[in-house]
């Protein structure tokens, strides 16, 4: 099936105790494309500068990524800096200049107007309500948000919320939205706004999945050495997405899976900076870490 | 099988969102032994005041806890006063009497020589190597402490950590003990101090094993409402020792069912103020709540 996703597509500084990497590839939809990109082809809309060069096309094209909604505009591709510190659970951002995603507007190439899975990225919910709409065949729209847009643009967040089946948000950012520091009761405010898939993703501590009724947790892959957290939580979504693209199953069961497997690609995205370890991946690899899954978190009753 | 406990019996005040509650019983021995009562009969090893009345002392008799002993000594019981805010994950102590604690010295009665499984909760470690030499015929001791006498005492805990068989510790302590802030390898470092069996407790984000070189990943339970967290630590320990002592199995498969019940217990604890529900508990919803975890962990692969 058709999996699209929107979102940015940036170069990024990061330090963390474990070394420090400059212009690498980064944002939400380059994390999202290549993790999904595992699973099924993906669609790409996002908007790069002049600065955005060939070698940098390949990456996607390399992994069969369609790159025809991702535009070039006038100016410098979007810039983020961050370190991370101590447990590298929060990054630090530095700076950040939006330079050609300022002024974004998300345009859909015809051949992209059927697609039935749909990743909203991080973006302006006006931006969001704007992609929704153009986008009537969609048969699972997710999306993700930050406390920029719930403190800034509640309003414009919550009329997107309203026609998207899956919201995917960090458990802080969650708390922020409902107003409430229980996560269940959080769960419950959040799906009275719209969508009846809720994801929450707790950083090195995993996720959890409110759906059909019921709570599914999940917890983070205990890792020898976290290097680059970066892109974790785009790389979560673009397994999830991918898994639920691949399989058309909107099941309980495979909803569940579909955490699993997003939690799978996370794992191994922190493992390297930047795209590294996602780009170097084998379908064995991924399998593998699934059932290293089942066996850290199997109990016999 | 035998179970004792040695730790530390205590009146708490304690204040959360939810209220406020003064004078309660508390003390690490008194909620593990509680928690593991449900499991097997239980031995306590610790001290009170003149202020411990015949009321106090039905709370461990209706329960079958064995207080033998429970030693009396002239002067008031050991008080703690805490509070917790915001997401109530850590507790900020407002005030500490030690009073009958300061100078409390573990007899073990005759009767208890013969202990098979043992907990020595968090005191002086001097103290918890003084107890272990007295009971050669564990089968498993298992020990808790904490940030001040791994700062104080470490050479101590050090001794006591090399004859026993499992820790049961915070996640921050266990990072503070190793020196590794990476759970694994924190993990790797403190089983070289001794302890075969790891239990690394993370408060809401669930416990964690390392036993028999796996990994055992168990999620919190997501609760509508926590209302108190005081002593959900030692109910753990007190539900997973329980849960080995009444089984006598120490399979890893059994390990991992023994940290569900410690969360089981532990889960049950934090629902209300003090000992409140761990009293009024019946088996079938200890049951009920051990199913509950699996179908909140399951996934088909």
């Amino acid at each position: 099936m058709s999996l699209l996703v929107v979102g940015s597509v940036a170069f990024d500084n990061v330090r963390t105790p474990h070394g420090e990497a400059r212009e690498i590839l980064g944002g939400a939809a380059t994390y999202f494309s290549v993790a999904a990109s595992w699973f099924v082809p993906v669609r790409v809309v996002a908007v790069v500068g002049e600065d955005f060069d060939e070698n940098h096309m390949q990456v996607f094209r390399d992994r069969g990524i369609d790159t025809t909604g991702l535009e070039r505009a006038p100016g410098r591709t979007f810039r983020w800096q961050g370190e991370y510190a101590g447990d590298m659970n929060v990054a630090r951002t530095l700076d950040t200049q939006l330079n050609v995603f300022e002024t974004f507007a998300p345009k859909i190439p015809a051949a992209y107007l059927a697609s039935e899975y749909v990743f909203l990225g991080n973006i302006d919910p006006v931006l969001q309500l704007h992609v929704r709409e153009q986008l009537p065949h969609a048969r699972l729209v997710a999306l993700d948000s930050m406390n920029y847009w719930i403190t800034g643009k509640l309003d414009d967040l919550k009329k997107v919320l309203a026609t998207v089946q899956v919201l995917v948000i960090n458990d802080g950012e969650a708390k922020m939205l409902s107003g409430h520091s229980n996560l269940r009761r959080a769960a419950e405010a959040i799906r009275e706004l719209g969508p009846q898939i809720l994801v929450i993703k707790r950083g090195e501590y995993g996720a959890s999945l409110f759906a059909h009724d019921t709570v599914f947790a999940a917890p983070g892959f205990p890792l020898d050495t976290v290097r680059d957290p970066t892109g974790a939580g785009d790389t979560f979504a673009g397994g999830f997405m991918g898994h639920l693209a691949k399989t058309g199953d909107l099941s309980e069961a495979n909803l569940r899976r579909a955490v699993i497997y997003g939690s799978v690609m996370a794992s191994f995205a922190v493992e390297e900076f930047g795209l590294g370890r996602l780009l170097r991946l084998t379908a064995p690899q991924i399998s593998d870490r699934f059932f290293e899954f089942k066996k850290l978190t199997h109990f016999d009753v």
